[in-house]
């Protein structure tokens, strides 16, 4: 069995680090379609050459080279080369990179696949322009209206944006690679979570992506003099949330699973003076599980719960939501292969959820997809002090190789 | 006994009404010191002049009248004449026409007091300049530092814009009167509460103004991905914050009073964002009683809760005390006269406390003082709508005559 090398992992993750690179707050700055990222692709090609990799550039930006025999579906070991404002150097690049050392431990080897193996380097992940363009590509999740009228948080098209890195952006909608030639997605990537690390386990075993919603709610009560509204008058908006909010655990308990994620994470009181009760408030629910039923539960019981709020402290409640995406599972053969290979390396993992959105999300409904997660410590990601530790990644590089392995070779070597 | 003339009332309440009134919004601005407060007083000064009452503007620009003999303590009836922006014409006016309503009355059925009575329209109790310049300058409550720094929102200052209307900032220094020179306070307000209205009584005997600490306090946990952080993992302060508030009527029950009024207006997370678990939220606590000691009780509720809520989070919880005032309290024979007087008249009354803050509570510790409310409408006031009934105007001031008359008169008639 190859074994990969961490020598080459830690290599590839630090000369990637530097395309976009911010010496004052050490942070990755290479958003989509920035010079920085279209350099990383570049340095990714170049690698793909030395190893004598067919590989190319598609339509939407994405970068892949190609290992193996051709005319025969491909396993493709993806992940992103962009990265958030600030960002860490794993984040993405994890996953591209194991890839390519997947490809040299099998070369060193002298393994020949019978399937053809191809690593990608997907585009525009991070939704600078609102979404995750190179995998929505590469499986059809992709207008050309949305091509034509997406715009960066500074109003910057995302038209501009890929003419200015050489793309023509309707190029994009021919990045489509259909079903029939894929015969496996893969990711690998930090847990951008704190459970890994916290439970002291090497791989998390990705089931899906959480599906998740998010609603903009609104309680109507009365401001009122602080003063002069004795506690029992008040129509005060602010307690209605807070009653609300009270009740997120047992609405998990009852109606949600240990993966079931509700969040509070914007609260604004009107007037929103220390002396006024406030007689409006707004506040954001976002909601997850790996479940669409389950995550239809818990919106049901968080509206019952806010209309009986609502109607005790006789207030008006509005809610509108803003998205409901669905949960995206990977492929159960993928994950008992990922399972089994895990515990044959004496590797301690767990199956658990993503909440966060990764690649591979668009293609669980377009091919057998799974997602191998490794530790971030303290759970830190889209942050310079991003972490895993090196020998993390070795252990997530040399699973993923020997899942790869089993997908790729019809005699895989003990 | 004399009786008050509700048509009169009307009349002056309506003529004040005037100064400041703003077309489009239906509402009084007449800040403290504005041209249209300074023509308030001349106003009142015109009334007390048809009155033949002798008649002054103070250093601190408190407008009073006299009747009845001089070297003798005098019956002190007053509330203000300045507005908030946008508010209604009851708010403070009432009490200042109540005033020359009495003397009004007295006169009509020929009476001459034994003490005088002295009604006085004061000055910028509103706070524009951030206190109450008139009541504080006739009890002491005033430094010359503070005159020569007070500012208004604006950054206009307090001195400006009493040399604008003709007064000299320093002059305010000797408004001063000595407690020797004052019988009683008496000041008659709309309630500026929602209690009298629906409670149906007409006349609220006010014990005393609350108390009143203010905290500005923030606790800190951690922010995480919305998606990876199960929800046990968490350090939300935002959760943090809603135990807290969840608390708050139980710390009233043990700690407080029916009196006990605790209240969060203002809330804001960070980073604030929808997918993002808060990692620090800022909120303000206001406390009020009219007992001391209670407010004790509760402040020191409210820190243990709060301290024990960061334990249990895992949050860092701080707070500064930005103000605590301490309540002031009627004089209890006074108190007792009121209601006498109401009971006598077969009034329905309730004792009560101010939530808000009134002139009467600087003579609180100066004098014997007492105050009365009369029902607004709804609860409402600061505002255009601001609304009390002519007849429950009528009721509060025929029950002001009369204790006036009691104090005023050595023999009052039946």
């Amino acid at each position: 069995m190859p074994q990969v090398s961490i020598e080459r992992i830690e290599q590839d993750v630090t000369a990637l680090s530097q395309f976009g690179f911010n010496e004052e707050d050490r942070g990755v700055y290479r958003p989509g379609f920035s010079e920085a990222d279209m350099a990383a692709r570049q340095w990714l090609r170049d690698r793909f050459g030395e190893l004598g990799m067919e590989h190319w550039m598609d339509g939407a930006g994405n970068v892949a080279g190609r290992f193996g025999p051709s005319g025969k579906p491909a396993i493709l070991i993806g992940s992103h080369l962009d990265s958030v404002p600030a960002g860490g150097i794993f984040d993405g690049v994890l996953g591209v990179v194991a890839g390519l050392e997947v490809v040299r431990a099998m070369q060193d080897a002298g393994i020949a696949p019978d399937y053809p193996i191809e690593v990608i380097g997907t585009s525009e992940e991070e939704g600078r322009f609102g979404g995750m363009l190179g995998a929505q590509a590469m499986t059809g999740h992709l207008t050309a209206e949305w091509l034509d009228t997406a715009k960066d948080e500074h109003g910057y098209s995302l038209k501009d944006a890929m003419e200015a890195a050489g793309l023509e952006p309707h190029g994009a909608l021919r990045a489509y690679r259909r079903p029939e030639e894929i015969r496996a997605f893969l990711e690998l990537h930090v847990e951008q979570g704190p459970v890994l690390d916290a439970e002291k386990t090497t791989i998390g075993v990705v089931e899906g992506i959480s599906g998740v919603f998010k609603w903009n709610c609104r309680l109507i009560g009365k401001a009122d003099h602080a003063g002069t509204a004795p506690m029992a008058m008040r129509s005060d908006a602010l307690m209605g949330m807070v009653d609300f909010a009270h009740e997120i655990q047992r609405i998990i308990d009852e109606e949600g699973t240990d993966k079931s994620r509700i969040t509070i994470g914007h609260v604004a009181c009107k007037p929103g003076f220390p002396h006024t009760v406030p007689g409006e408030v707004d506040f954001t629910i976002v909601g997850r599980d790996l479940d669409e039923e389950i995550m239809h539960g818990l919106a049901n019981a968080c509206r019952r719960v806010l209309s009986a709020i609502a109607r005790k402290h006789k207030l008006k409640f509005e809610y509108e939501q803003m998205s409901w995406l669905k949960p995206a599972n990977c492929d159960p053969r993928i994950i008992a292969l990922i399972e089994a290979k895990a515990a044959a390396l004496g590797y301690s993992y767990k199956l658990m959820p993503s909440g966060a959105g990764h690649d591979v999300q668009f293609f669980c409904d377009h091919a057998p997809a799974g997602m191998l997660f490794v530790p971030s410590v303290g759970g830190v990601s889209h942050a310079p002090d991003e972490w895993t530790h090196w020998s993390d990644c070795e252990r997530g590089v040399q699973l993923l190789l020997e899942c790869v392995m089993e997908l790729a070779c019809e005699k895989v070597p003990a």
